[in-house]
């Protein structure tokens, strides 16, 4: 993929990138109760307070959506309309961020906390710390481990298997010459400036905007100034390499280090660079995504679907972006794991067997039009989004819908879930339609899924570029007759003109399109053709050489090149996304913070707690484990000496969503143990032949801890 | 890891791994029969015949052997030593390569036609075909990529769940400073020649060969050189730079491409080399092996281990190694998956707790006494082979046992597995004991899985290239009084010759080990002492500034660098292995290949067959998928119009182990269909809501096929 997650626009693939995202980081602020934070959080962007604040922007916002359709519509210059564009962005971007700003404070949730026990914890921290460590990569530590495993694990199932999907695992390496057919060694790259005399590197979009606003703190500023300021930190996200020279030159903004000049922007590619084989000239790069390795395998899995459209194939690997300097953790990375579907399917029919499944399901969709108009997103069916063609077609709504489904189950809050549609601008043009996950995390709306209509751009770029035919065939309804123009080669002047070339050239001509055999036709007539080869060979073929005839066929297939839909998953940041909507910091006790995940997703499902060092509960504890061994569940023993209390705030910490406590009840006939939920922190009391099972059927989502709480006696203890 | 799976010698790093390695690769042949070609490949080995042709050469083998230990036991130089062990080797491996030879040659397992099927059923193939390829790195296609997933969750349950060890991810991208520390930037490297005038490379060792055998079939040559070159071909494994050059240069090998005279050897690093951020200055690598993450991340796992010994931490991931020319399909590959476990330990207790219940397997064990005696590998109880000293320690042992069991869960045939013990020139002089898990292929023993005792080394590495302490600490039985040299700074004379440094002065000086603080004491009666710190600055301290005083403490701890013992998976190298070992042609019909892979590991459990297009079958088919699916168990439905028997014959060759079928019988109520078994051809008829169960039982391995024969009337059909 290029666009999706990572998308992209028609003049720059990572721009765009940059562009949403920027846009999206914003503080966030959530109501006061961690239980009803997200909807407290929803209501309040709808009390008649903010929306009568909000409403003078909502109406610039319409007013420059009208113009751009306006200019669209009376077919006005480029220049006017990419003006207009402009202007409506920057308006946009004003409306959001007023919202998000007036969205009532909330104190509660502390990223630096969370940050501390996620490192305290091991969940992740930054790679190769003890030599000083690297910015934008990190190790994952028995929990992000364990739970990242299981959510790619959630993936697999709800889309590889239960879809049918087929599975690839492509190389990391690639060659230079698929990703400049790809586009991505053209046009994957970030502008940085450079310090004159040091050499140091700055992203020129962070050097205007650091610069610009310490400015604004500054009291020395003239109002006059700020405006202008303001008015670039607006507009930023918009800047090409002139716009953001112009601004570094007029305002004289220096390195931010020695206080020396910059140079202008240069382009920076985002691809890490090596080579393949001891010469060094197999130029080669880190894959930035997966998807070409899909796009390139189109034949074979074509194939291993018995030549059937449409079919799905999935890839989960890691990509790699050389970023220039990344922050904000694991939502900015230079080493990261996707998820990938490519879903191949005939352009004229983009509808969906299994869409009745999902038709009635409600998604928070914030089309370009409302975008457009300054209004809110809406819940909408999705077979009305499709109805009245806000999503363009059955198949990328089905896959919105199910992807909505799995980020749920994972543990996305769904009152923070939104589907975000590219504007025009956004989208390559190539692109028929493309939705964004974007889901609110205290560094604002970040996109961290992509849905995209990519229509046949990737599969016909690689065959440009290898002279393999990347195409499906469908029967015709009706055998049709046609008239083809066909190359007839003379191979014994061929091949005493080119000798050892002559089968190739051979090969050449029955590979001709119909409209190449034309344009041949009419070479010859002017005296002779030039025949190109992939290689970069070429071949001047005159008329004795090649005739072109007129024969008479039957079809009964016709070739077409497939469209592509693209749903594209950043695990990283969706698991960043779920520990933020799972943090918790208990009432009362604000220091005890720790993690409600889903217990699907969870590292450990289960705790085992044996209150004290003592060989008469040793039994009881191993036939625990046994049993839960035997069902494969995940579990953590604590047999420390320190209180009871402390390790259920231990576990609480590791997000182990049951405990199980080995009491001295527990050596009576027949043994029992305690159960006690993380959320809740009740206690049941049950056998000991019980315990797996249940902890099973609550990790899979089968029962819920009401349910065990309406089964099994309460257990009251005064240790926690 | 340096050792075990890409061994190592005391020499060079890669060296000893290419050496084993070719050591390894010879064609294998089986016996006749699929089904007994196993246990009769082995019988085969022990006949009366063989072994009358290989005593001589056992005699030899021994009588070097004996020679070597003569040498050492009298502590002869190292070069006479160096010369022996040399000779030992070239004679070890004359004779396995005769025993190879006399193995019966078997007309049955063709490699080629394994392959054609892995590549028609897209089990994995070459990546960027379309594009040309490149040498070494390979896709996987569906069934591939679930094949290794499935061997992949196998592992992690049987290793990471059933162990309660720690699962890491560590980044790829690794900066120069830590392979400079572990050893791979120096000695990780193979010797290749260049083409004086093109500069094509190729591998030394592999020019000589390729010359060397092309002139022993030249009919021209004389005896005496074919004597010659056959001793070189010997001897080849132990070459360095130097003697492959003097052979270059005494036979005058050239370019096989120009015939141009080619360079003396360089050496080449296997690591691929790129940067991290803008400015270039950064150099990293991609990680030749997963290792030294863990090894880096070590106080961080200590901690989550609440600071005990012993843990073992695992990790899952992609290494990358730069190949000069590979071949050999998935054996030797450029990007690869591997799955390494790095268990510490505190070196004075390897005992495992575990140990008892893996001490009565019996595992086939080629000592290193076995091997310089000439004699074959041996079955040994694990419990006698620890007994005896035969395996270093308790540890060890019990991971090569369980590698045992892991192999022969996913499908390695036991009789062509072995581990083969390191010889003494083969281990890193820091490394205790050293065994490989080799399997038997048609390209001979090929190492895949390596154990190795690695002491403390890894942890000394890194902490001595960042000063950071990577120890853990043990309670001592009895509280121990010290007495400890400590220095006492003088905070304000430091703080005004330093200024900021200050702080950072009074933490090196606390970090001292006892031996520098009586280095400092003998530097300041000298009048001064130079600090260093890790970033490079040091600072002169005078006597004014600190001095040192004696401090009795009472230590109730103390500190330890644990030992690492280490196993570490080549996963593709591995599922190549168990490929073949499942690979197999239908006796009386040789063009129908298939795999008969383990139920666990098959990609799909199950195909879904209606017997032909009917609306009448088809709630019966959806019911089935319906069943399949809330098993979670993976299956394919074939819908296509062809004969029954065509399209069991495509489930074979898939590897998919029950083939259910709805026929028209099934229409009738109580619903039925039949189930096939892949191995056997035998089919049972069961009701609907059976065959799930039926299916999720075989391939847990809960039941065999032998069992749901006796439950379920057996169905006759003719279609087969």
């Amino acid at each position: 993929m290029l666009l999706g997650l990572f998308c992209t626009s028609s003049r720059s693939l990572h721009s765009a990138f940059v562009r949403s995202f920027a846009t999206n980081v914003k503080p966030a602020k959530f109501s006061k109760r961690v239980r009803h934070r997200a909807s407290d959080f929803v209501k309040a962007m709808a009390t008649s307070e903010i929306e009568a604040k909000l409403e003078p922007l909502r109406l610039d916002v319409k007013t420059a959506g009208d113009k751009v359709r306006e200019l669209k519509a009376t077919g006005a210059p480029k220049n006017d309309l990419d003006r207009a564009v402009f202007e409506l962005k920057a308006l946009k971007k004003k409306l959001e961020d007023t919202e998000l700003a007036l969205t009532p404070k909330d104190a509660f949730f502390e990223r630096a906390k969370m940050e501390d026990l996620l490192k305290r914890r091991f969940f992740y921290d930054q790679s190769f710390a003890i030599y000083g460590g690297v910015t934008g990569l990190y190790d994952f530590g028995p929990m992000g481990c364990a739970l990242k495993a299981n959510m790619i694990d959630v993936w697999r199932k709800h889309f590889i298997l239960e879809e049918g999907m087929l599975e690839v695992e492509c190389s990391a390496l690639t060659p230079e010459n698929v990703l400049k057919a790809s586009g991505h060694v053209e046009r994957f790259i970030d502008w940085m400036v450079k310090d004159v005399k040091t050499g140091d590197c700055f992203r020129a979009d962070h050097l205007i905007k650091n610069h610009a606003e310490a400015l604004l703190k500054d009291k020395t500023t003239t109002p006059a100034l700020k405006a202008e300021l303001e008015d670039i930190l607006i507009k930023l996200d918009g800047y090409d390499n002139n716009d953001m020279d112009a601004v570094i030159k007029k305002y004289g903004f220096k390195s931010p280090i020695t206080k020396n000049d910059v140079s202008e922007p240069v382009s920076f590619n985002l691809m890490f660079p090596s080579q393949i084989g001891p010469t060094g000239d197999a130029k080669a790069f880190l894959r930035p995504e997966t998807a070409q390795g899909i796009f390139i395998n189109f034949k074979r899995l074509y194939e291993f679907n018995q030549s059937k459209l449409p079919f799905a194939a999935a890839q989960i690997g890691s990509g790699f972006r050389n970023e220039i300097s990344p922050r904000q953790g694991l939502i900015r990375v230079r080493e990261f794991t996707m998820c990938e579907i490519e879903h191949f399917v005939d352009p004229t029919d983009k509808d969906h067997p299994k869409f009745g499944k999902i038709a009635n399901l409600e998604l928070l969709l914030y089309s370009a039009c409302d975008q457009m108009d300054g209004k809110p997103a809406k819940r909408v069916k999705v077979a009305d989004a499709v109805a009245s063609k806000i999503i363009d077609n059955e198949t990328l709504a089905y896959y919105m819908a199910r992807t909505n489904l799995f980020l749920v189950s994972v543990g996305v809050d769904p009152a923070r879930l939104r589907f975000r549609q590219h504007m025009g601008n956004e989208m390559a043009h190539y692109a028929k339609d493309c939705w964004d996950a974007e889901i609110m995390t205290s560094y604002g709306w970040i996109e961290c899924v992509g849905h995209a209509d990519r229509s046949c751009y990737d599969l016909q770029q690689h065959a440009k570029a290898t002279n393999v035919k990347l195409v499906a065939t469908k029967p015709l309804a009706q055998p049709k007759k046609v008239t083809q123009v066909v190359p007839v080669p003379n191979m014994a002047v061929i091949g005493k003109a080119f000798k050892a070339d002559g089968k190739l050239i051979k090969t050449l001509l029955e590979k001709l399109e119909p409209s190449e055999v034309t344009a041949l036709a009419e070479g010859l007539k002017a005296g002779g053709y030039e025949l190109s080869a992939a290689n970069g060979k070429s071949f001047k073929l005159t008329p004795d050489m090649v005739s072109v005839k007129e024969e008479q066929k039957t079809l009964h297939v016709e070739e077409l090149v497939p469209s592509v839909i693209e749903p594209s998953f950043g695990i990283g940041r969706i698991m960043y996304a779920v520990l933020e909507h799972s943090f918790r910091q208990r009432e009362g006790d604000e220091q005890r913070t720790y993690f409600e995940l889903k217990p699907l997703v969870a590292p450990y499902k289960a705790s085992v707690l044996p209150i004290s060092v003592n060989e008469k509960l040793e039994p009881i504890v191993t036939a625990v484990r046994d049993e839960l061994s035997a069902l494969h569940l995940s579990y953590r023993v604590d047999e420390s000496g320190i209180s009871i209390g402390k390790r259920y705030a231990r576990t609480d910490e590791l997000g182990i969503p049951f405990a199980i406590t080995i009491d001295f009840e527990s050596v009576n006939a027949p043994h029992t143990v305690t159960l006690r939920d993380l959320a809740s922190m009740q206690q049941v009391r049950l056998q000991v032949s019980e315990v797996a099972p249940t902890v099973l059927a609550l990790s899979r989502g089968v029962s819920t801890w009401a349910d065990v709480a309406a089964k099994f006696p309460l257990f009251t203890a005064s240790s926690d």
